[in-house]
């Protein structure tokens, strides 16, 4: 099949790679001058709302899905008004770009999230102020990934202050979790309704960007793994949801609490390529295209490193055990993810190591 | 680094699949309409000894290595005239290219073969025939691959006719080997020196063409693993190798008889990519650009069929347990090697029915 991404970043790339061996063609849609994707996929080099090249893109594919959730509703209306699937669906986007709509539905799934509050205006904060206990966290309703568009709050005063520097747009007032420790649940659901789900993983963040993931994550307990495995199964079924998603949960002494859905494939799922059976790369390339979906069992833990800002020399990674490499074809830049990197050997203290001593931030 | 290949069929695709996540750029030159490479690698669409080409492509890479030995001895050296270098050694294809060579160099070193004589005109298959018993096989000295040049004969006028009907090209006339089972070792030498082996697999041939390798191969006695990981590391030494090479081996009651040597990734060694630890691409990869080469422990035992003439529906070859597909971007034609699939789990019997049922020959 000829399949089209939206987004030509390295989620594009590693979608394409695991595509390119079954058979099917990739075309992604990237305005940026780097495109990691590129060599792997054809570019059509545009704005994620050109219509001219949404068009192209929808002529040159059977079927389209995206590297990011942020994409503009009209864009993937136009790829549909030309008869051209897009998978997972326009609405699953709809609910992951806006935290009031994502929180809100996992509530309404019974699902466990931290408190939070709708923010609209001066009047609306102070509302907030009165339900959520501080210290908190405003988070703009929109447009937040990676730590962006997060303030930690500690006082009303600075509540104000942080609605005010996000220019007053709406804002979640979200309650503090005091969580043990931060894991994520990637799961996939094929077009005839099928879920697999992959083992939860432990992810550790370093100033809001995804530092390691460990898979499986260590120690977990069954009722965990299985409420993890739950909320994966609600959600994805409620959205009628087509294609890999990740759950972030944040884990505390009573269970597990949704902190926020991904639909994608996701930088905690990275570790899969080498870990499960089928990679969320690969499973994702199935579900879309309709495809059975394939194992998601476990075999081999391991544990994922990000480079970000900088890349250790690579020989010193490849002469260590049982090391994994994997670089996006992007300049080194603070705060930049170039690359990831997955340990199964004994080494991953010295992995770690390496790729602390050239992190840029 | 900037690789360059000469070939771009899917030795060089894999190749590339497997170069790039480690921030390596693939260059192939390749004079065929179809290219399995593309789509990973920059394609300079010439004849292998387009002296333009070749300057090209030694202008366009730090390094060239090769996906078939069978490569003009006059373009690796004008490769390497550019100041370019070429692993493994050209050397090396000179050897592997000529089958007299070949076998000559492995009794130098000790290693078992089967019977042969120098065939170089009427007198001397007439002297063949009085040294090697029949039935035999007559082989020309160059240009044999998956059983093309080559002509088993039963009688004198049979090897004779043989001999009439490749136009009395210097041949071998070789001893039938009673063997058990068709064997090889994949190996790889960095350009340091260290050597590294691969589990024995077992091979299965159709018409000539391989049809599934076991890795690794089942029952396998200690010796025959040991004979086999040494003649690996008497012929890589021997030739100061720096690259992956496959040996064919026989395996006999007392022993193995080494078959031919394959100056390159080899299909035997597909497996690799997800039963062992490093996979051959990656540690070809890895030796050419003087990269540690990477561990090639066993992973998981995995059997791979070819997809030969034809390709199963893939969903239902998806729906298989942990079964994997790589297919070339190939057209189907009888004869032609067009993907393969590994299996590492219970459904292979269920894969390799699927595969005979649209193998076309």
């Amino acid at each position: 099949m000829r399949i089209g991404i939206v987004g030509g970043g390295q989620l594009g790339r590693m979608l394409a790679q695991a595509a390119r061996p079954l058979g099917h063609q990739v075309t992604v849609l990237e305005p940026a001058e780097e495109v990691p994707a590129a060599g792997f996929a054809d570019v059509i080099p545009a704005a994620y709302d050109d219509p001219a090249a949404l068009l192209a893109l929808a002529r040159a594919c059977d079927v389209v899905t995206c590297e990011f959730e942020s994409v503009p509703a009209s864009s993937l209306a136009a790829i549909e008004a030309a008869g051209v699937p897009v998978f997972p669906r326009p609405s699953a986007f709809a609910t992951a770009s806006d935290r009031l709509l994502e929180k809100s539905m996992f509530r309404a799934l019974g699902l466990g999230t931290a408190p939070f509050a709708d923010v609209v205006d001066d009047e609306g904060l102070e509302r907030a102020l009165g339900e959520i206990e501080l210290p908190a966290v405003l988070k703009t309703r929109r447009n937040g990934y990676d730590g962006k568009g997060q303030a930690v709050v500690r006082s009303p005063d600075e509540a104000r202050a942080a609605f005010a520097a996000v220019g007053r747009v709406p804002c979640l007032l979200e309650g503090f979790v005091h969580f043990r420790r931060e894991l994520s649940i990637v799961a996939v659901r094929g077009r005839d309704g099928a879920v697999a789900t992959y083992d939860v993983v432990e992810n550790v963040h370093r100033e809001g960007i995804l530092h390691t993931t460990t898979a499986p994550a260590t120690g977990l307990r069954p009722e965990v793994a299985a409420a993890a495995a739950h909320a994966a199964h609600a959600v994805l079924t409620h959205l009628e949801y087509v294609g890999v998603m990740a759950l972030e949960l944040f884990e505390e002494d009573g269970g597990v609490r949704v902190n926020e859905m991904a639909p994608r494939v996701h930088n905690s799922g990275h570790c899969t390529i080498e870990s499960a059976v089928t990679s969320q790369f690969e499973n994702h390339v199935r579900a879309i295209v309709g495809a059975p979906l394939g194992s998601t069992a476990l075999r081999a833990p391991a544990t994922m490193v990000n480079l970000v800002g900088g890349v250790p020399a690579l020989d010193a990674m490849l002469a260590l055990d049982d090391v994994h490499v994997h670089l996006y074809d992007k300049r080194p830049k603070p705060g930049r993810k170039v690359g990831h990197v997955t340990s199964l050997g004994r080494d991953l203290p010295a992995l770690v190591a390496l790729v602390e001593a050239c992190r840029l931030r």
